[in-house]
């Protein structure tokens, strides 16, 4: 079986030899730029990680693999683009390094590069897979859209911001393992398991992302602590905390998400505070374990031997932040 | 054999039966309103007559022929957003009706619908079809990106214009048809003459498309006359005048296309009798029609009944404006 670092560098060999049409440098530099700044390649290591359960060869799962890295970033440039992000992963975004029509039009062909390498899966599985793919391609702008409704609206449940986030950022990490397994030739039912273990996985990773908005070491993640408050951004914490405060609480939160001009640093430290008092950290990472909790009872119901499962369930305590 | 009409309203039912993830109306809405403004749903009417061409049966092209409708207009609304249009079709474009965002948001779901749609293409000729569609995608997205490096370009030469229009305009029209072709059952033979038919037939509308922003009926076309003039658009006439225009002719036209403030009335009549002395028109009508016979040729040669290609005909050369 491959270990970790073994298929990171198979996805990277992959993903730096597309072919591309490179009759106008400029449609592919913005491309070749955001695939080359990196990120874990989570998605990608996890297709191979889930072919490799049910296979020693993975060769077949390499092309779809760089599908689904290729479409991930496709969703991170338009992204952008809608969040005037100016930054990615410590380097300027796509639009603020080009402009906006390059960011849409190179996001663009990246969708049909995407298509390519989904064109390279085996015959025998061609269908399947790429059905799967596209589901989770249109639950991912489905996920996007609700995104976009929910920064307009004052208050939503922690049951709309779930299936917001399931649709923004799990289904695509479900079908990331479901292809994987697939063309490792699982059965169905170890597919299926393996779909609902990567959208629990999925849902677990976003929470925890939103805890470290504020809970997290700042230059680890390069991000300011507080970034989401200050940007009025929707995370678990705040749904959470919308439902628990009452009196005083709600009328100071309410405050402080409608006030056009504020001081970032107390605006980040009342919340904070409010937070704090009413345990939302602690609320937030039970539903984080919860989650992960849920993935891990999954991965084990899989009809595979034990110690198949064990490179994947060491990459996923690492990404969790538990040692295994 | 179907006729016009019929393929039409088969066309028309298959796009109003579209099936979509409704879980964020928001981002369907601008999807079906794209698609009910209408236009003349060319290219997937092309895809069924090229089908009929080979085959009594034309129900297994129906999905794809929507897919290529839904991929099209894909295009529309980004394109849209690049040249920052307010009509398409005597409507409000999505972006102006929606935001930029939205436009951003809901063209990416209509690649994944396209997708959705050829995803349906029979098994026993699915790669073959979505290998010639996806090709076509991205290169339209190059014909785009040509289209965007030429507005800055002071000056561009009659190859690079016809490639470029080739690219954004004309292989579409060839995978429309050469995709009919395939699903029909046709032989490799034919099915590429039908994609050099296509690709020829294409590059001809672009020309006439051209010559009707100045010689054609503003009325009919719904278009203010000479706007791709005011607009500094790339048109084959422009490169054609470029070419020709020799000393103060040549001054004067680089003059009023680098010129930031200026009368539009004058301009276009200063344009256009430049265009009238240099018989532009003739030498753009000249190559138009060298690009029809070029088709027609093209169709000739393919092995089927000399009666079934008479609606393929008859159509083609009412939107050349020839009556057969």
């Amino acid at each position: 079986m491959y270990n970790h670092t073994e298929l990171k560098d198979l996805v990277e060999k992959a993903i730096t030899n597309l072919s591309y049409n490179t009759e106008a440098e400029k449609l592919i530099e913005p491309v070749k730029y955001i695939l080359s700044i990196g990120g874990k390649r989570l998605r990608p290591v996890l297709t191979l990680m889930a072919c490799n359960l049910f296979n020693d060869k993975i060769d077949d799962a390499i092309m779809p693999a760089a599908g689904i890295e290729v479409f991930h970033n496709f969703t991170l440039v338009h992204d952008d683009i809608m969040d005037q992000a100016p930054v990615r992963r410590s380097f300027p975004t796509v639009h603020y390094k080009w402009n906006v029509n390059q960011a849409v039009l190179s996001g663009d062909v990246m969708a049909f590069i995407a298509n390519e390498c989904f064109l390279q899966t085996p015959p025998r599985c061609l269908l399947n897979v790429f059905r799967v793919f596209n589901k989770a391609a249109m639950e991912v702008c489905v996920g996007q859209q609700l995104d976009m409704d929910f920064e307009k609206a004052s208050i939503i449940t922690e049951k709309e911001y779930l299936r917001m986030i399931e649709l923004k950022t799990s289904v695509l990490l479900a079908a990331s393992v479901k292809i994987g397994a697939i063309i490792g030739g699982a059965k169905d039912k170890d597919s299926d398991l393996l779909y609902e273990f990567g959208r629990n996985l999925g849902l677990a990773f976003q929470i925890q992302d939103d805890l470290l908005d504020i809970y997290g070491d700042a230059k680890v993640f390069g991000k300011i602590p507080g970034g989401d408050i200050i940007s009025n951004k929707k995370t678990f914490l705040l749904v959470k905390a919308f439902e628990l405060a009452t009196g005083e609480q709600l009328k100071m939160l309410q405050e402080q998400f409608s006030e056009m001009e504020f001081d970032p640093e107390v605006k980040v430290k009342k919340v904070v505070d409010l937070y704090d008092h009413l345990d939302i950290r602690k609320a937030t990472e039970n539903l984080a374990n919860d989650f992960i909790k849920t993935s891990f009872d999954l991965l084990d119901k899989i009809d595979v031997d034990r110690e198949r499962k064990n490179e994947l369930e060491s990459v996923v305590s690492s990404l969790i932040g538990r040692d295994k």
